[in-house]
């Protein structure tokens, strides 16, 4: 197995982009990625698409070939294969390219994600979300993914006493931390009232504990880390993937507190990273709901189980402390554009890396984690990142 | 990258199932390949699914979780991941399975197919798989794939001549082949009659110049070719696998009479293979539709470009002829449950390669090459496997 570099980034900005159609948001993705990279569409062997939903949202099946050929592929007959594992569809596309160049299948590969939620017909967008859940055990009785996470809190409230200022505190964060990311869906810091006097969506988690829809697209290019010089001065190495599933319902689980998909993906990423959880100095976590990351920072092993609600409002998560969580603004405050949303936080820890994010830079970032979860938790994989040279 | 085996193989029988669920049908065809493998459920690494649009079809997302689950794997967490390029969709999990025991990321795999598509709801599947070619600018404007097809097949009349009795004698064959093999939707043989007086469809196609809508469900179990002699005497060797793309719609092509995506695919599976279209005996392609039988035989090599039509009129694409094309009965008799297309494909060629196909037994058999096309052509994916020890 080869090392594999991340040698070029780009994304769109996420949010209600009504303008703005399926194809326009992957092709401006690829092609800002591309540019950054250096490269011309020549150099490129493959393309990876993680998307969730387009044939509901959009009533566009086979949407891997079709980016190909807007992105002007069509001519070099460029292989492309889409992926999908609902809101985790762009980590397992991330995942499956770098398994692709690691193994000498290809060399230079772009790997993107897109939705286009704003656009849905006949459906509601929450139906569409659901059945990313069991659809015969859950989503048919009611059940939104909303509503499973509040049950998750629920527990989490029952069995460790967190509580609702300790949730309302992932949002406040989040929020900060997209005020300082130009592509965010959400660029206004919010006050903790706010978030606690929110309506409800499904009891204790009000609208500010939840992620919003998005449209947006995020690309990276991927290539052998030996090559990586010659495109780039600053290529960031992805040192390790590690992937697992769970039970697709709640209610067949060992626990509703935790989220195993997510302990065993991460394992296998510390492990063949040869690293610790005490050896990264950021994580992009999946906080679809505020529960899903406090349950992040404990699963993966950042806090104990049970103080992931207090660590969070200790401002132990904040930017430059202990450990800086979501400093994109996480799903919360960046957005939540499904296939997208897993490579979104690959170029986040890219541009982090390189020590080119800005105002919410982590200062002396060498290694990070990205954490993407599909349904409930039926779906995790984790990618660890290093910073390179 | 280490050489792959193909160790145990399953299928449901292929039809209107109307008893049977989505889940059932996965299983089925899970448990047939694990038995046939004389595996337990410990030893397989990950699952790998192949599936066109459960989630308009069953109101599913997220269905590599979900049949993993349901096959016992929730507890161990198994990592599985669900790829979709519409009705190539079972190829390309087959594909992106053998990269993953070629690298060494895992040892033995499941790779499944699955596709219910007699329970669709408000959306007619011609409508769905419409939306696999390009929605915009051919769908949209009322095109099917059956009149898409069609102006394929009209101009392969006009350029070379081909004749309505060349298109039927495609179904005539595949029907006798299906006549043989008790998983297909059809084995009753038929009489050119029957296809050249059939309802039309879309001039020039006709009932019998159409696969049907199925379901169906099928499974492979891969591990590294050095272990093979633990689970079987007679495995097969994935011998290579070759991917390509295309322009998603039929007017940006430079040509209707090819498909480029075969020519690109076939030709790096050979060259991989370190073999020429004359060294295979048999093959399974993609039969979507009569023409798409005929064009891929040229595509693949097997007959000069405008020469399919006569030679499958004069028999050397029959059983134990020049080469025996679709033994199956291929999509038009075996039926095309979408996603487990692909993926049946490769059953077919193990049961072949290894002496074990009945009736329909191609003597001598010592390499088949599989094919299958997703949409229009905008996706294409070649394996050629080869007898084992």
């Amino acid at each position: 197995m080869r090392e594999v570099a991340i040698i070029g980034v780009g994304e769109t900005k996420f949010g209600e982009l009504w303008e703005r159609s399926f194809r326009d948001l992957g092709i401006e993705a690829g092609f800002k990625a591309m540019e950054d990279a250096g490269i011309a569409g020549d150099d490129i062997d493959a393309m990876f698409v993680g998307n969730m939903s387009a044939d509901r949202l959009i009533d566009q099946e086979h949407i891997a070939p079709l980016i190909a050929d807007y992105s002007g592929f069509g001519e070099r007959n460029l292989p492309s294969v889409r992926v999908e594992a609902a809101n985790a569809s762009g980590g397992i596309a991330l995942s499956q390219a770098y398994m692709s160049v690691a193994s000498g299948v290809h060399d230079v590969v772009v790997v993107g994600g897109a939705e286009k939620m704003m656009d849905v017909g006949e459906e509601s967008a929450a139906e569409i979300l659901a059945s990313t859940a069991d659809q015969e055990w859950e989503a048919v009785f009611g059940a939104t993914l909303g509503s499973l996470y509040a049950m998750m809190a629920r527990r989490h409230m029952n069995d460790f006493g967190t509580t609702k200022e300790q949730l309302a505190s992932v949002a406040v964060k989040n929020h900060l931390n997209g005020s300082m990311n130009p592509d965010a869906q959400f660029q206004r810091a919010i006050k903790i009232e706010m978030a606690l006097n929110a309506p409800m969506v499904a009891d204790p988690l009000g609208v500010f504990d939840c992620a919003p829809l998005s449209d947006g697209a995020a690309a990276v290019i991927l290539c052998p880390w030996e090559d990586a010089k010659k495109y780039t001065d600053s290529p960031v190495k992805i040192l390790s993937c590690g992937q697992a599933g769970d039970y697709m319902a709640l209610h067949d689980r060992p626990s509703l507190t935790r989220m195993d998909a997510t302990i065993e993906a991460s394992k296998k990423a510390y492990k063949y990273a040869g690293i610790g959880p005490n050896d990264v100095q950021l994580a992009e976590v999946h906080d679809a709901f505020s529960i899903s990351e406090i349950m992040a920072i404990e699963d993966l092993g950042f806090f104990e189980k049970g103080k992931g609600g207090k660590a969070t409002e200790d401002g132990e998560t904040s930017l430059n402390s202990k450990i800086s969580i979501n400093t994109s603004g996480g799903l919360k405050a960046k957005g939540n554009p499904m296939g997208a949303t897993g490579v979104g936080q690959a170029v986040e820890m890219t541009l982090q890396l390189r020590g080119e994010a800005g105002d919410r830079q982590v200062k002396d970032a060498e290694k990070g984690l990205i954490h993407n979860v599909g349904g409930t938790g039926s779906t995790c994989i984790v990618h660890i990142l290093g910073r390179g040279f």
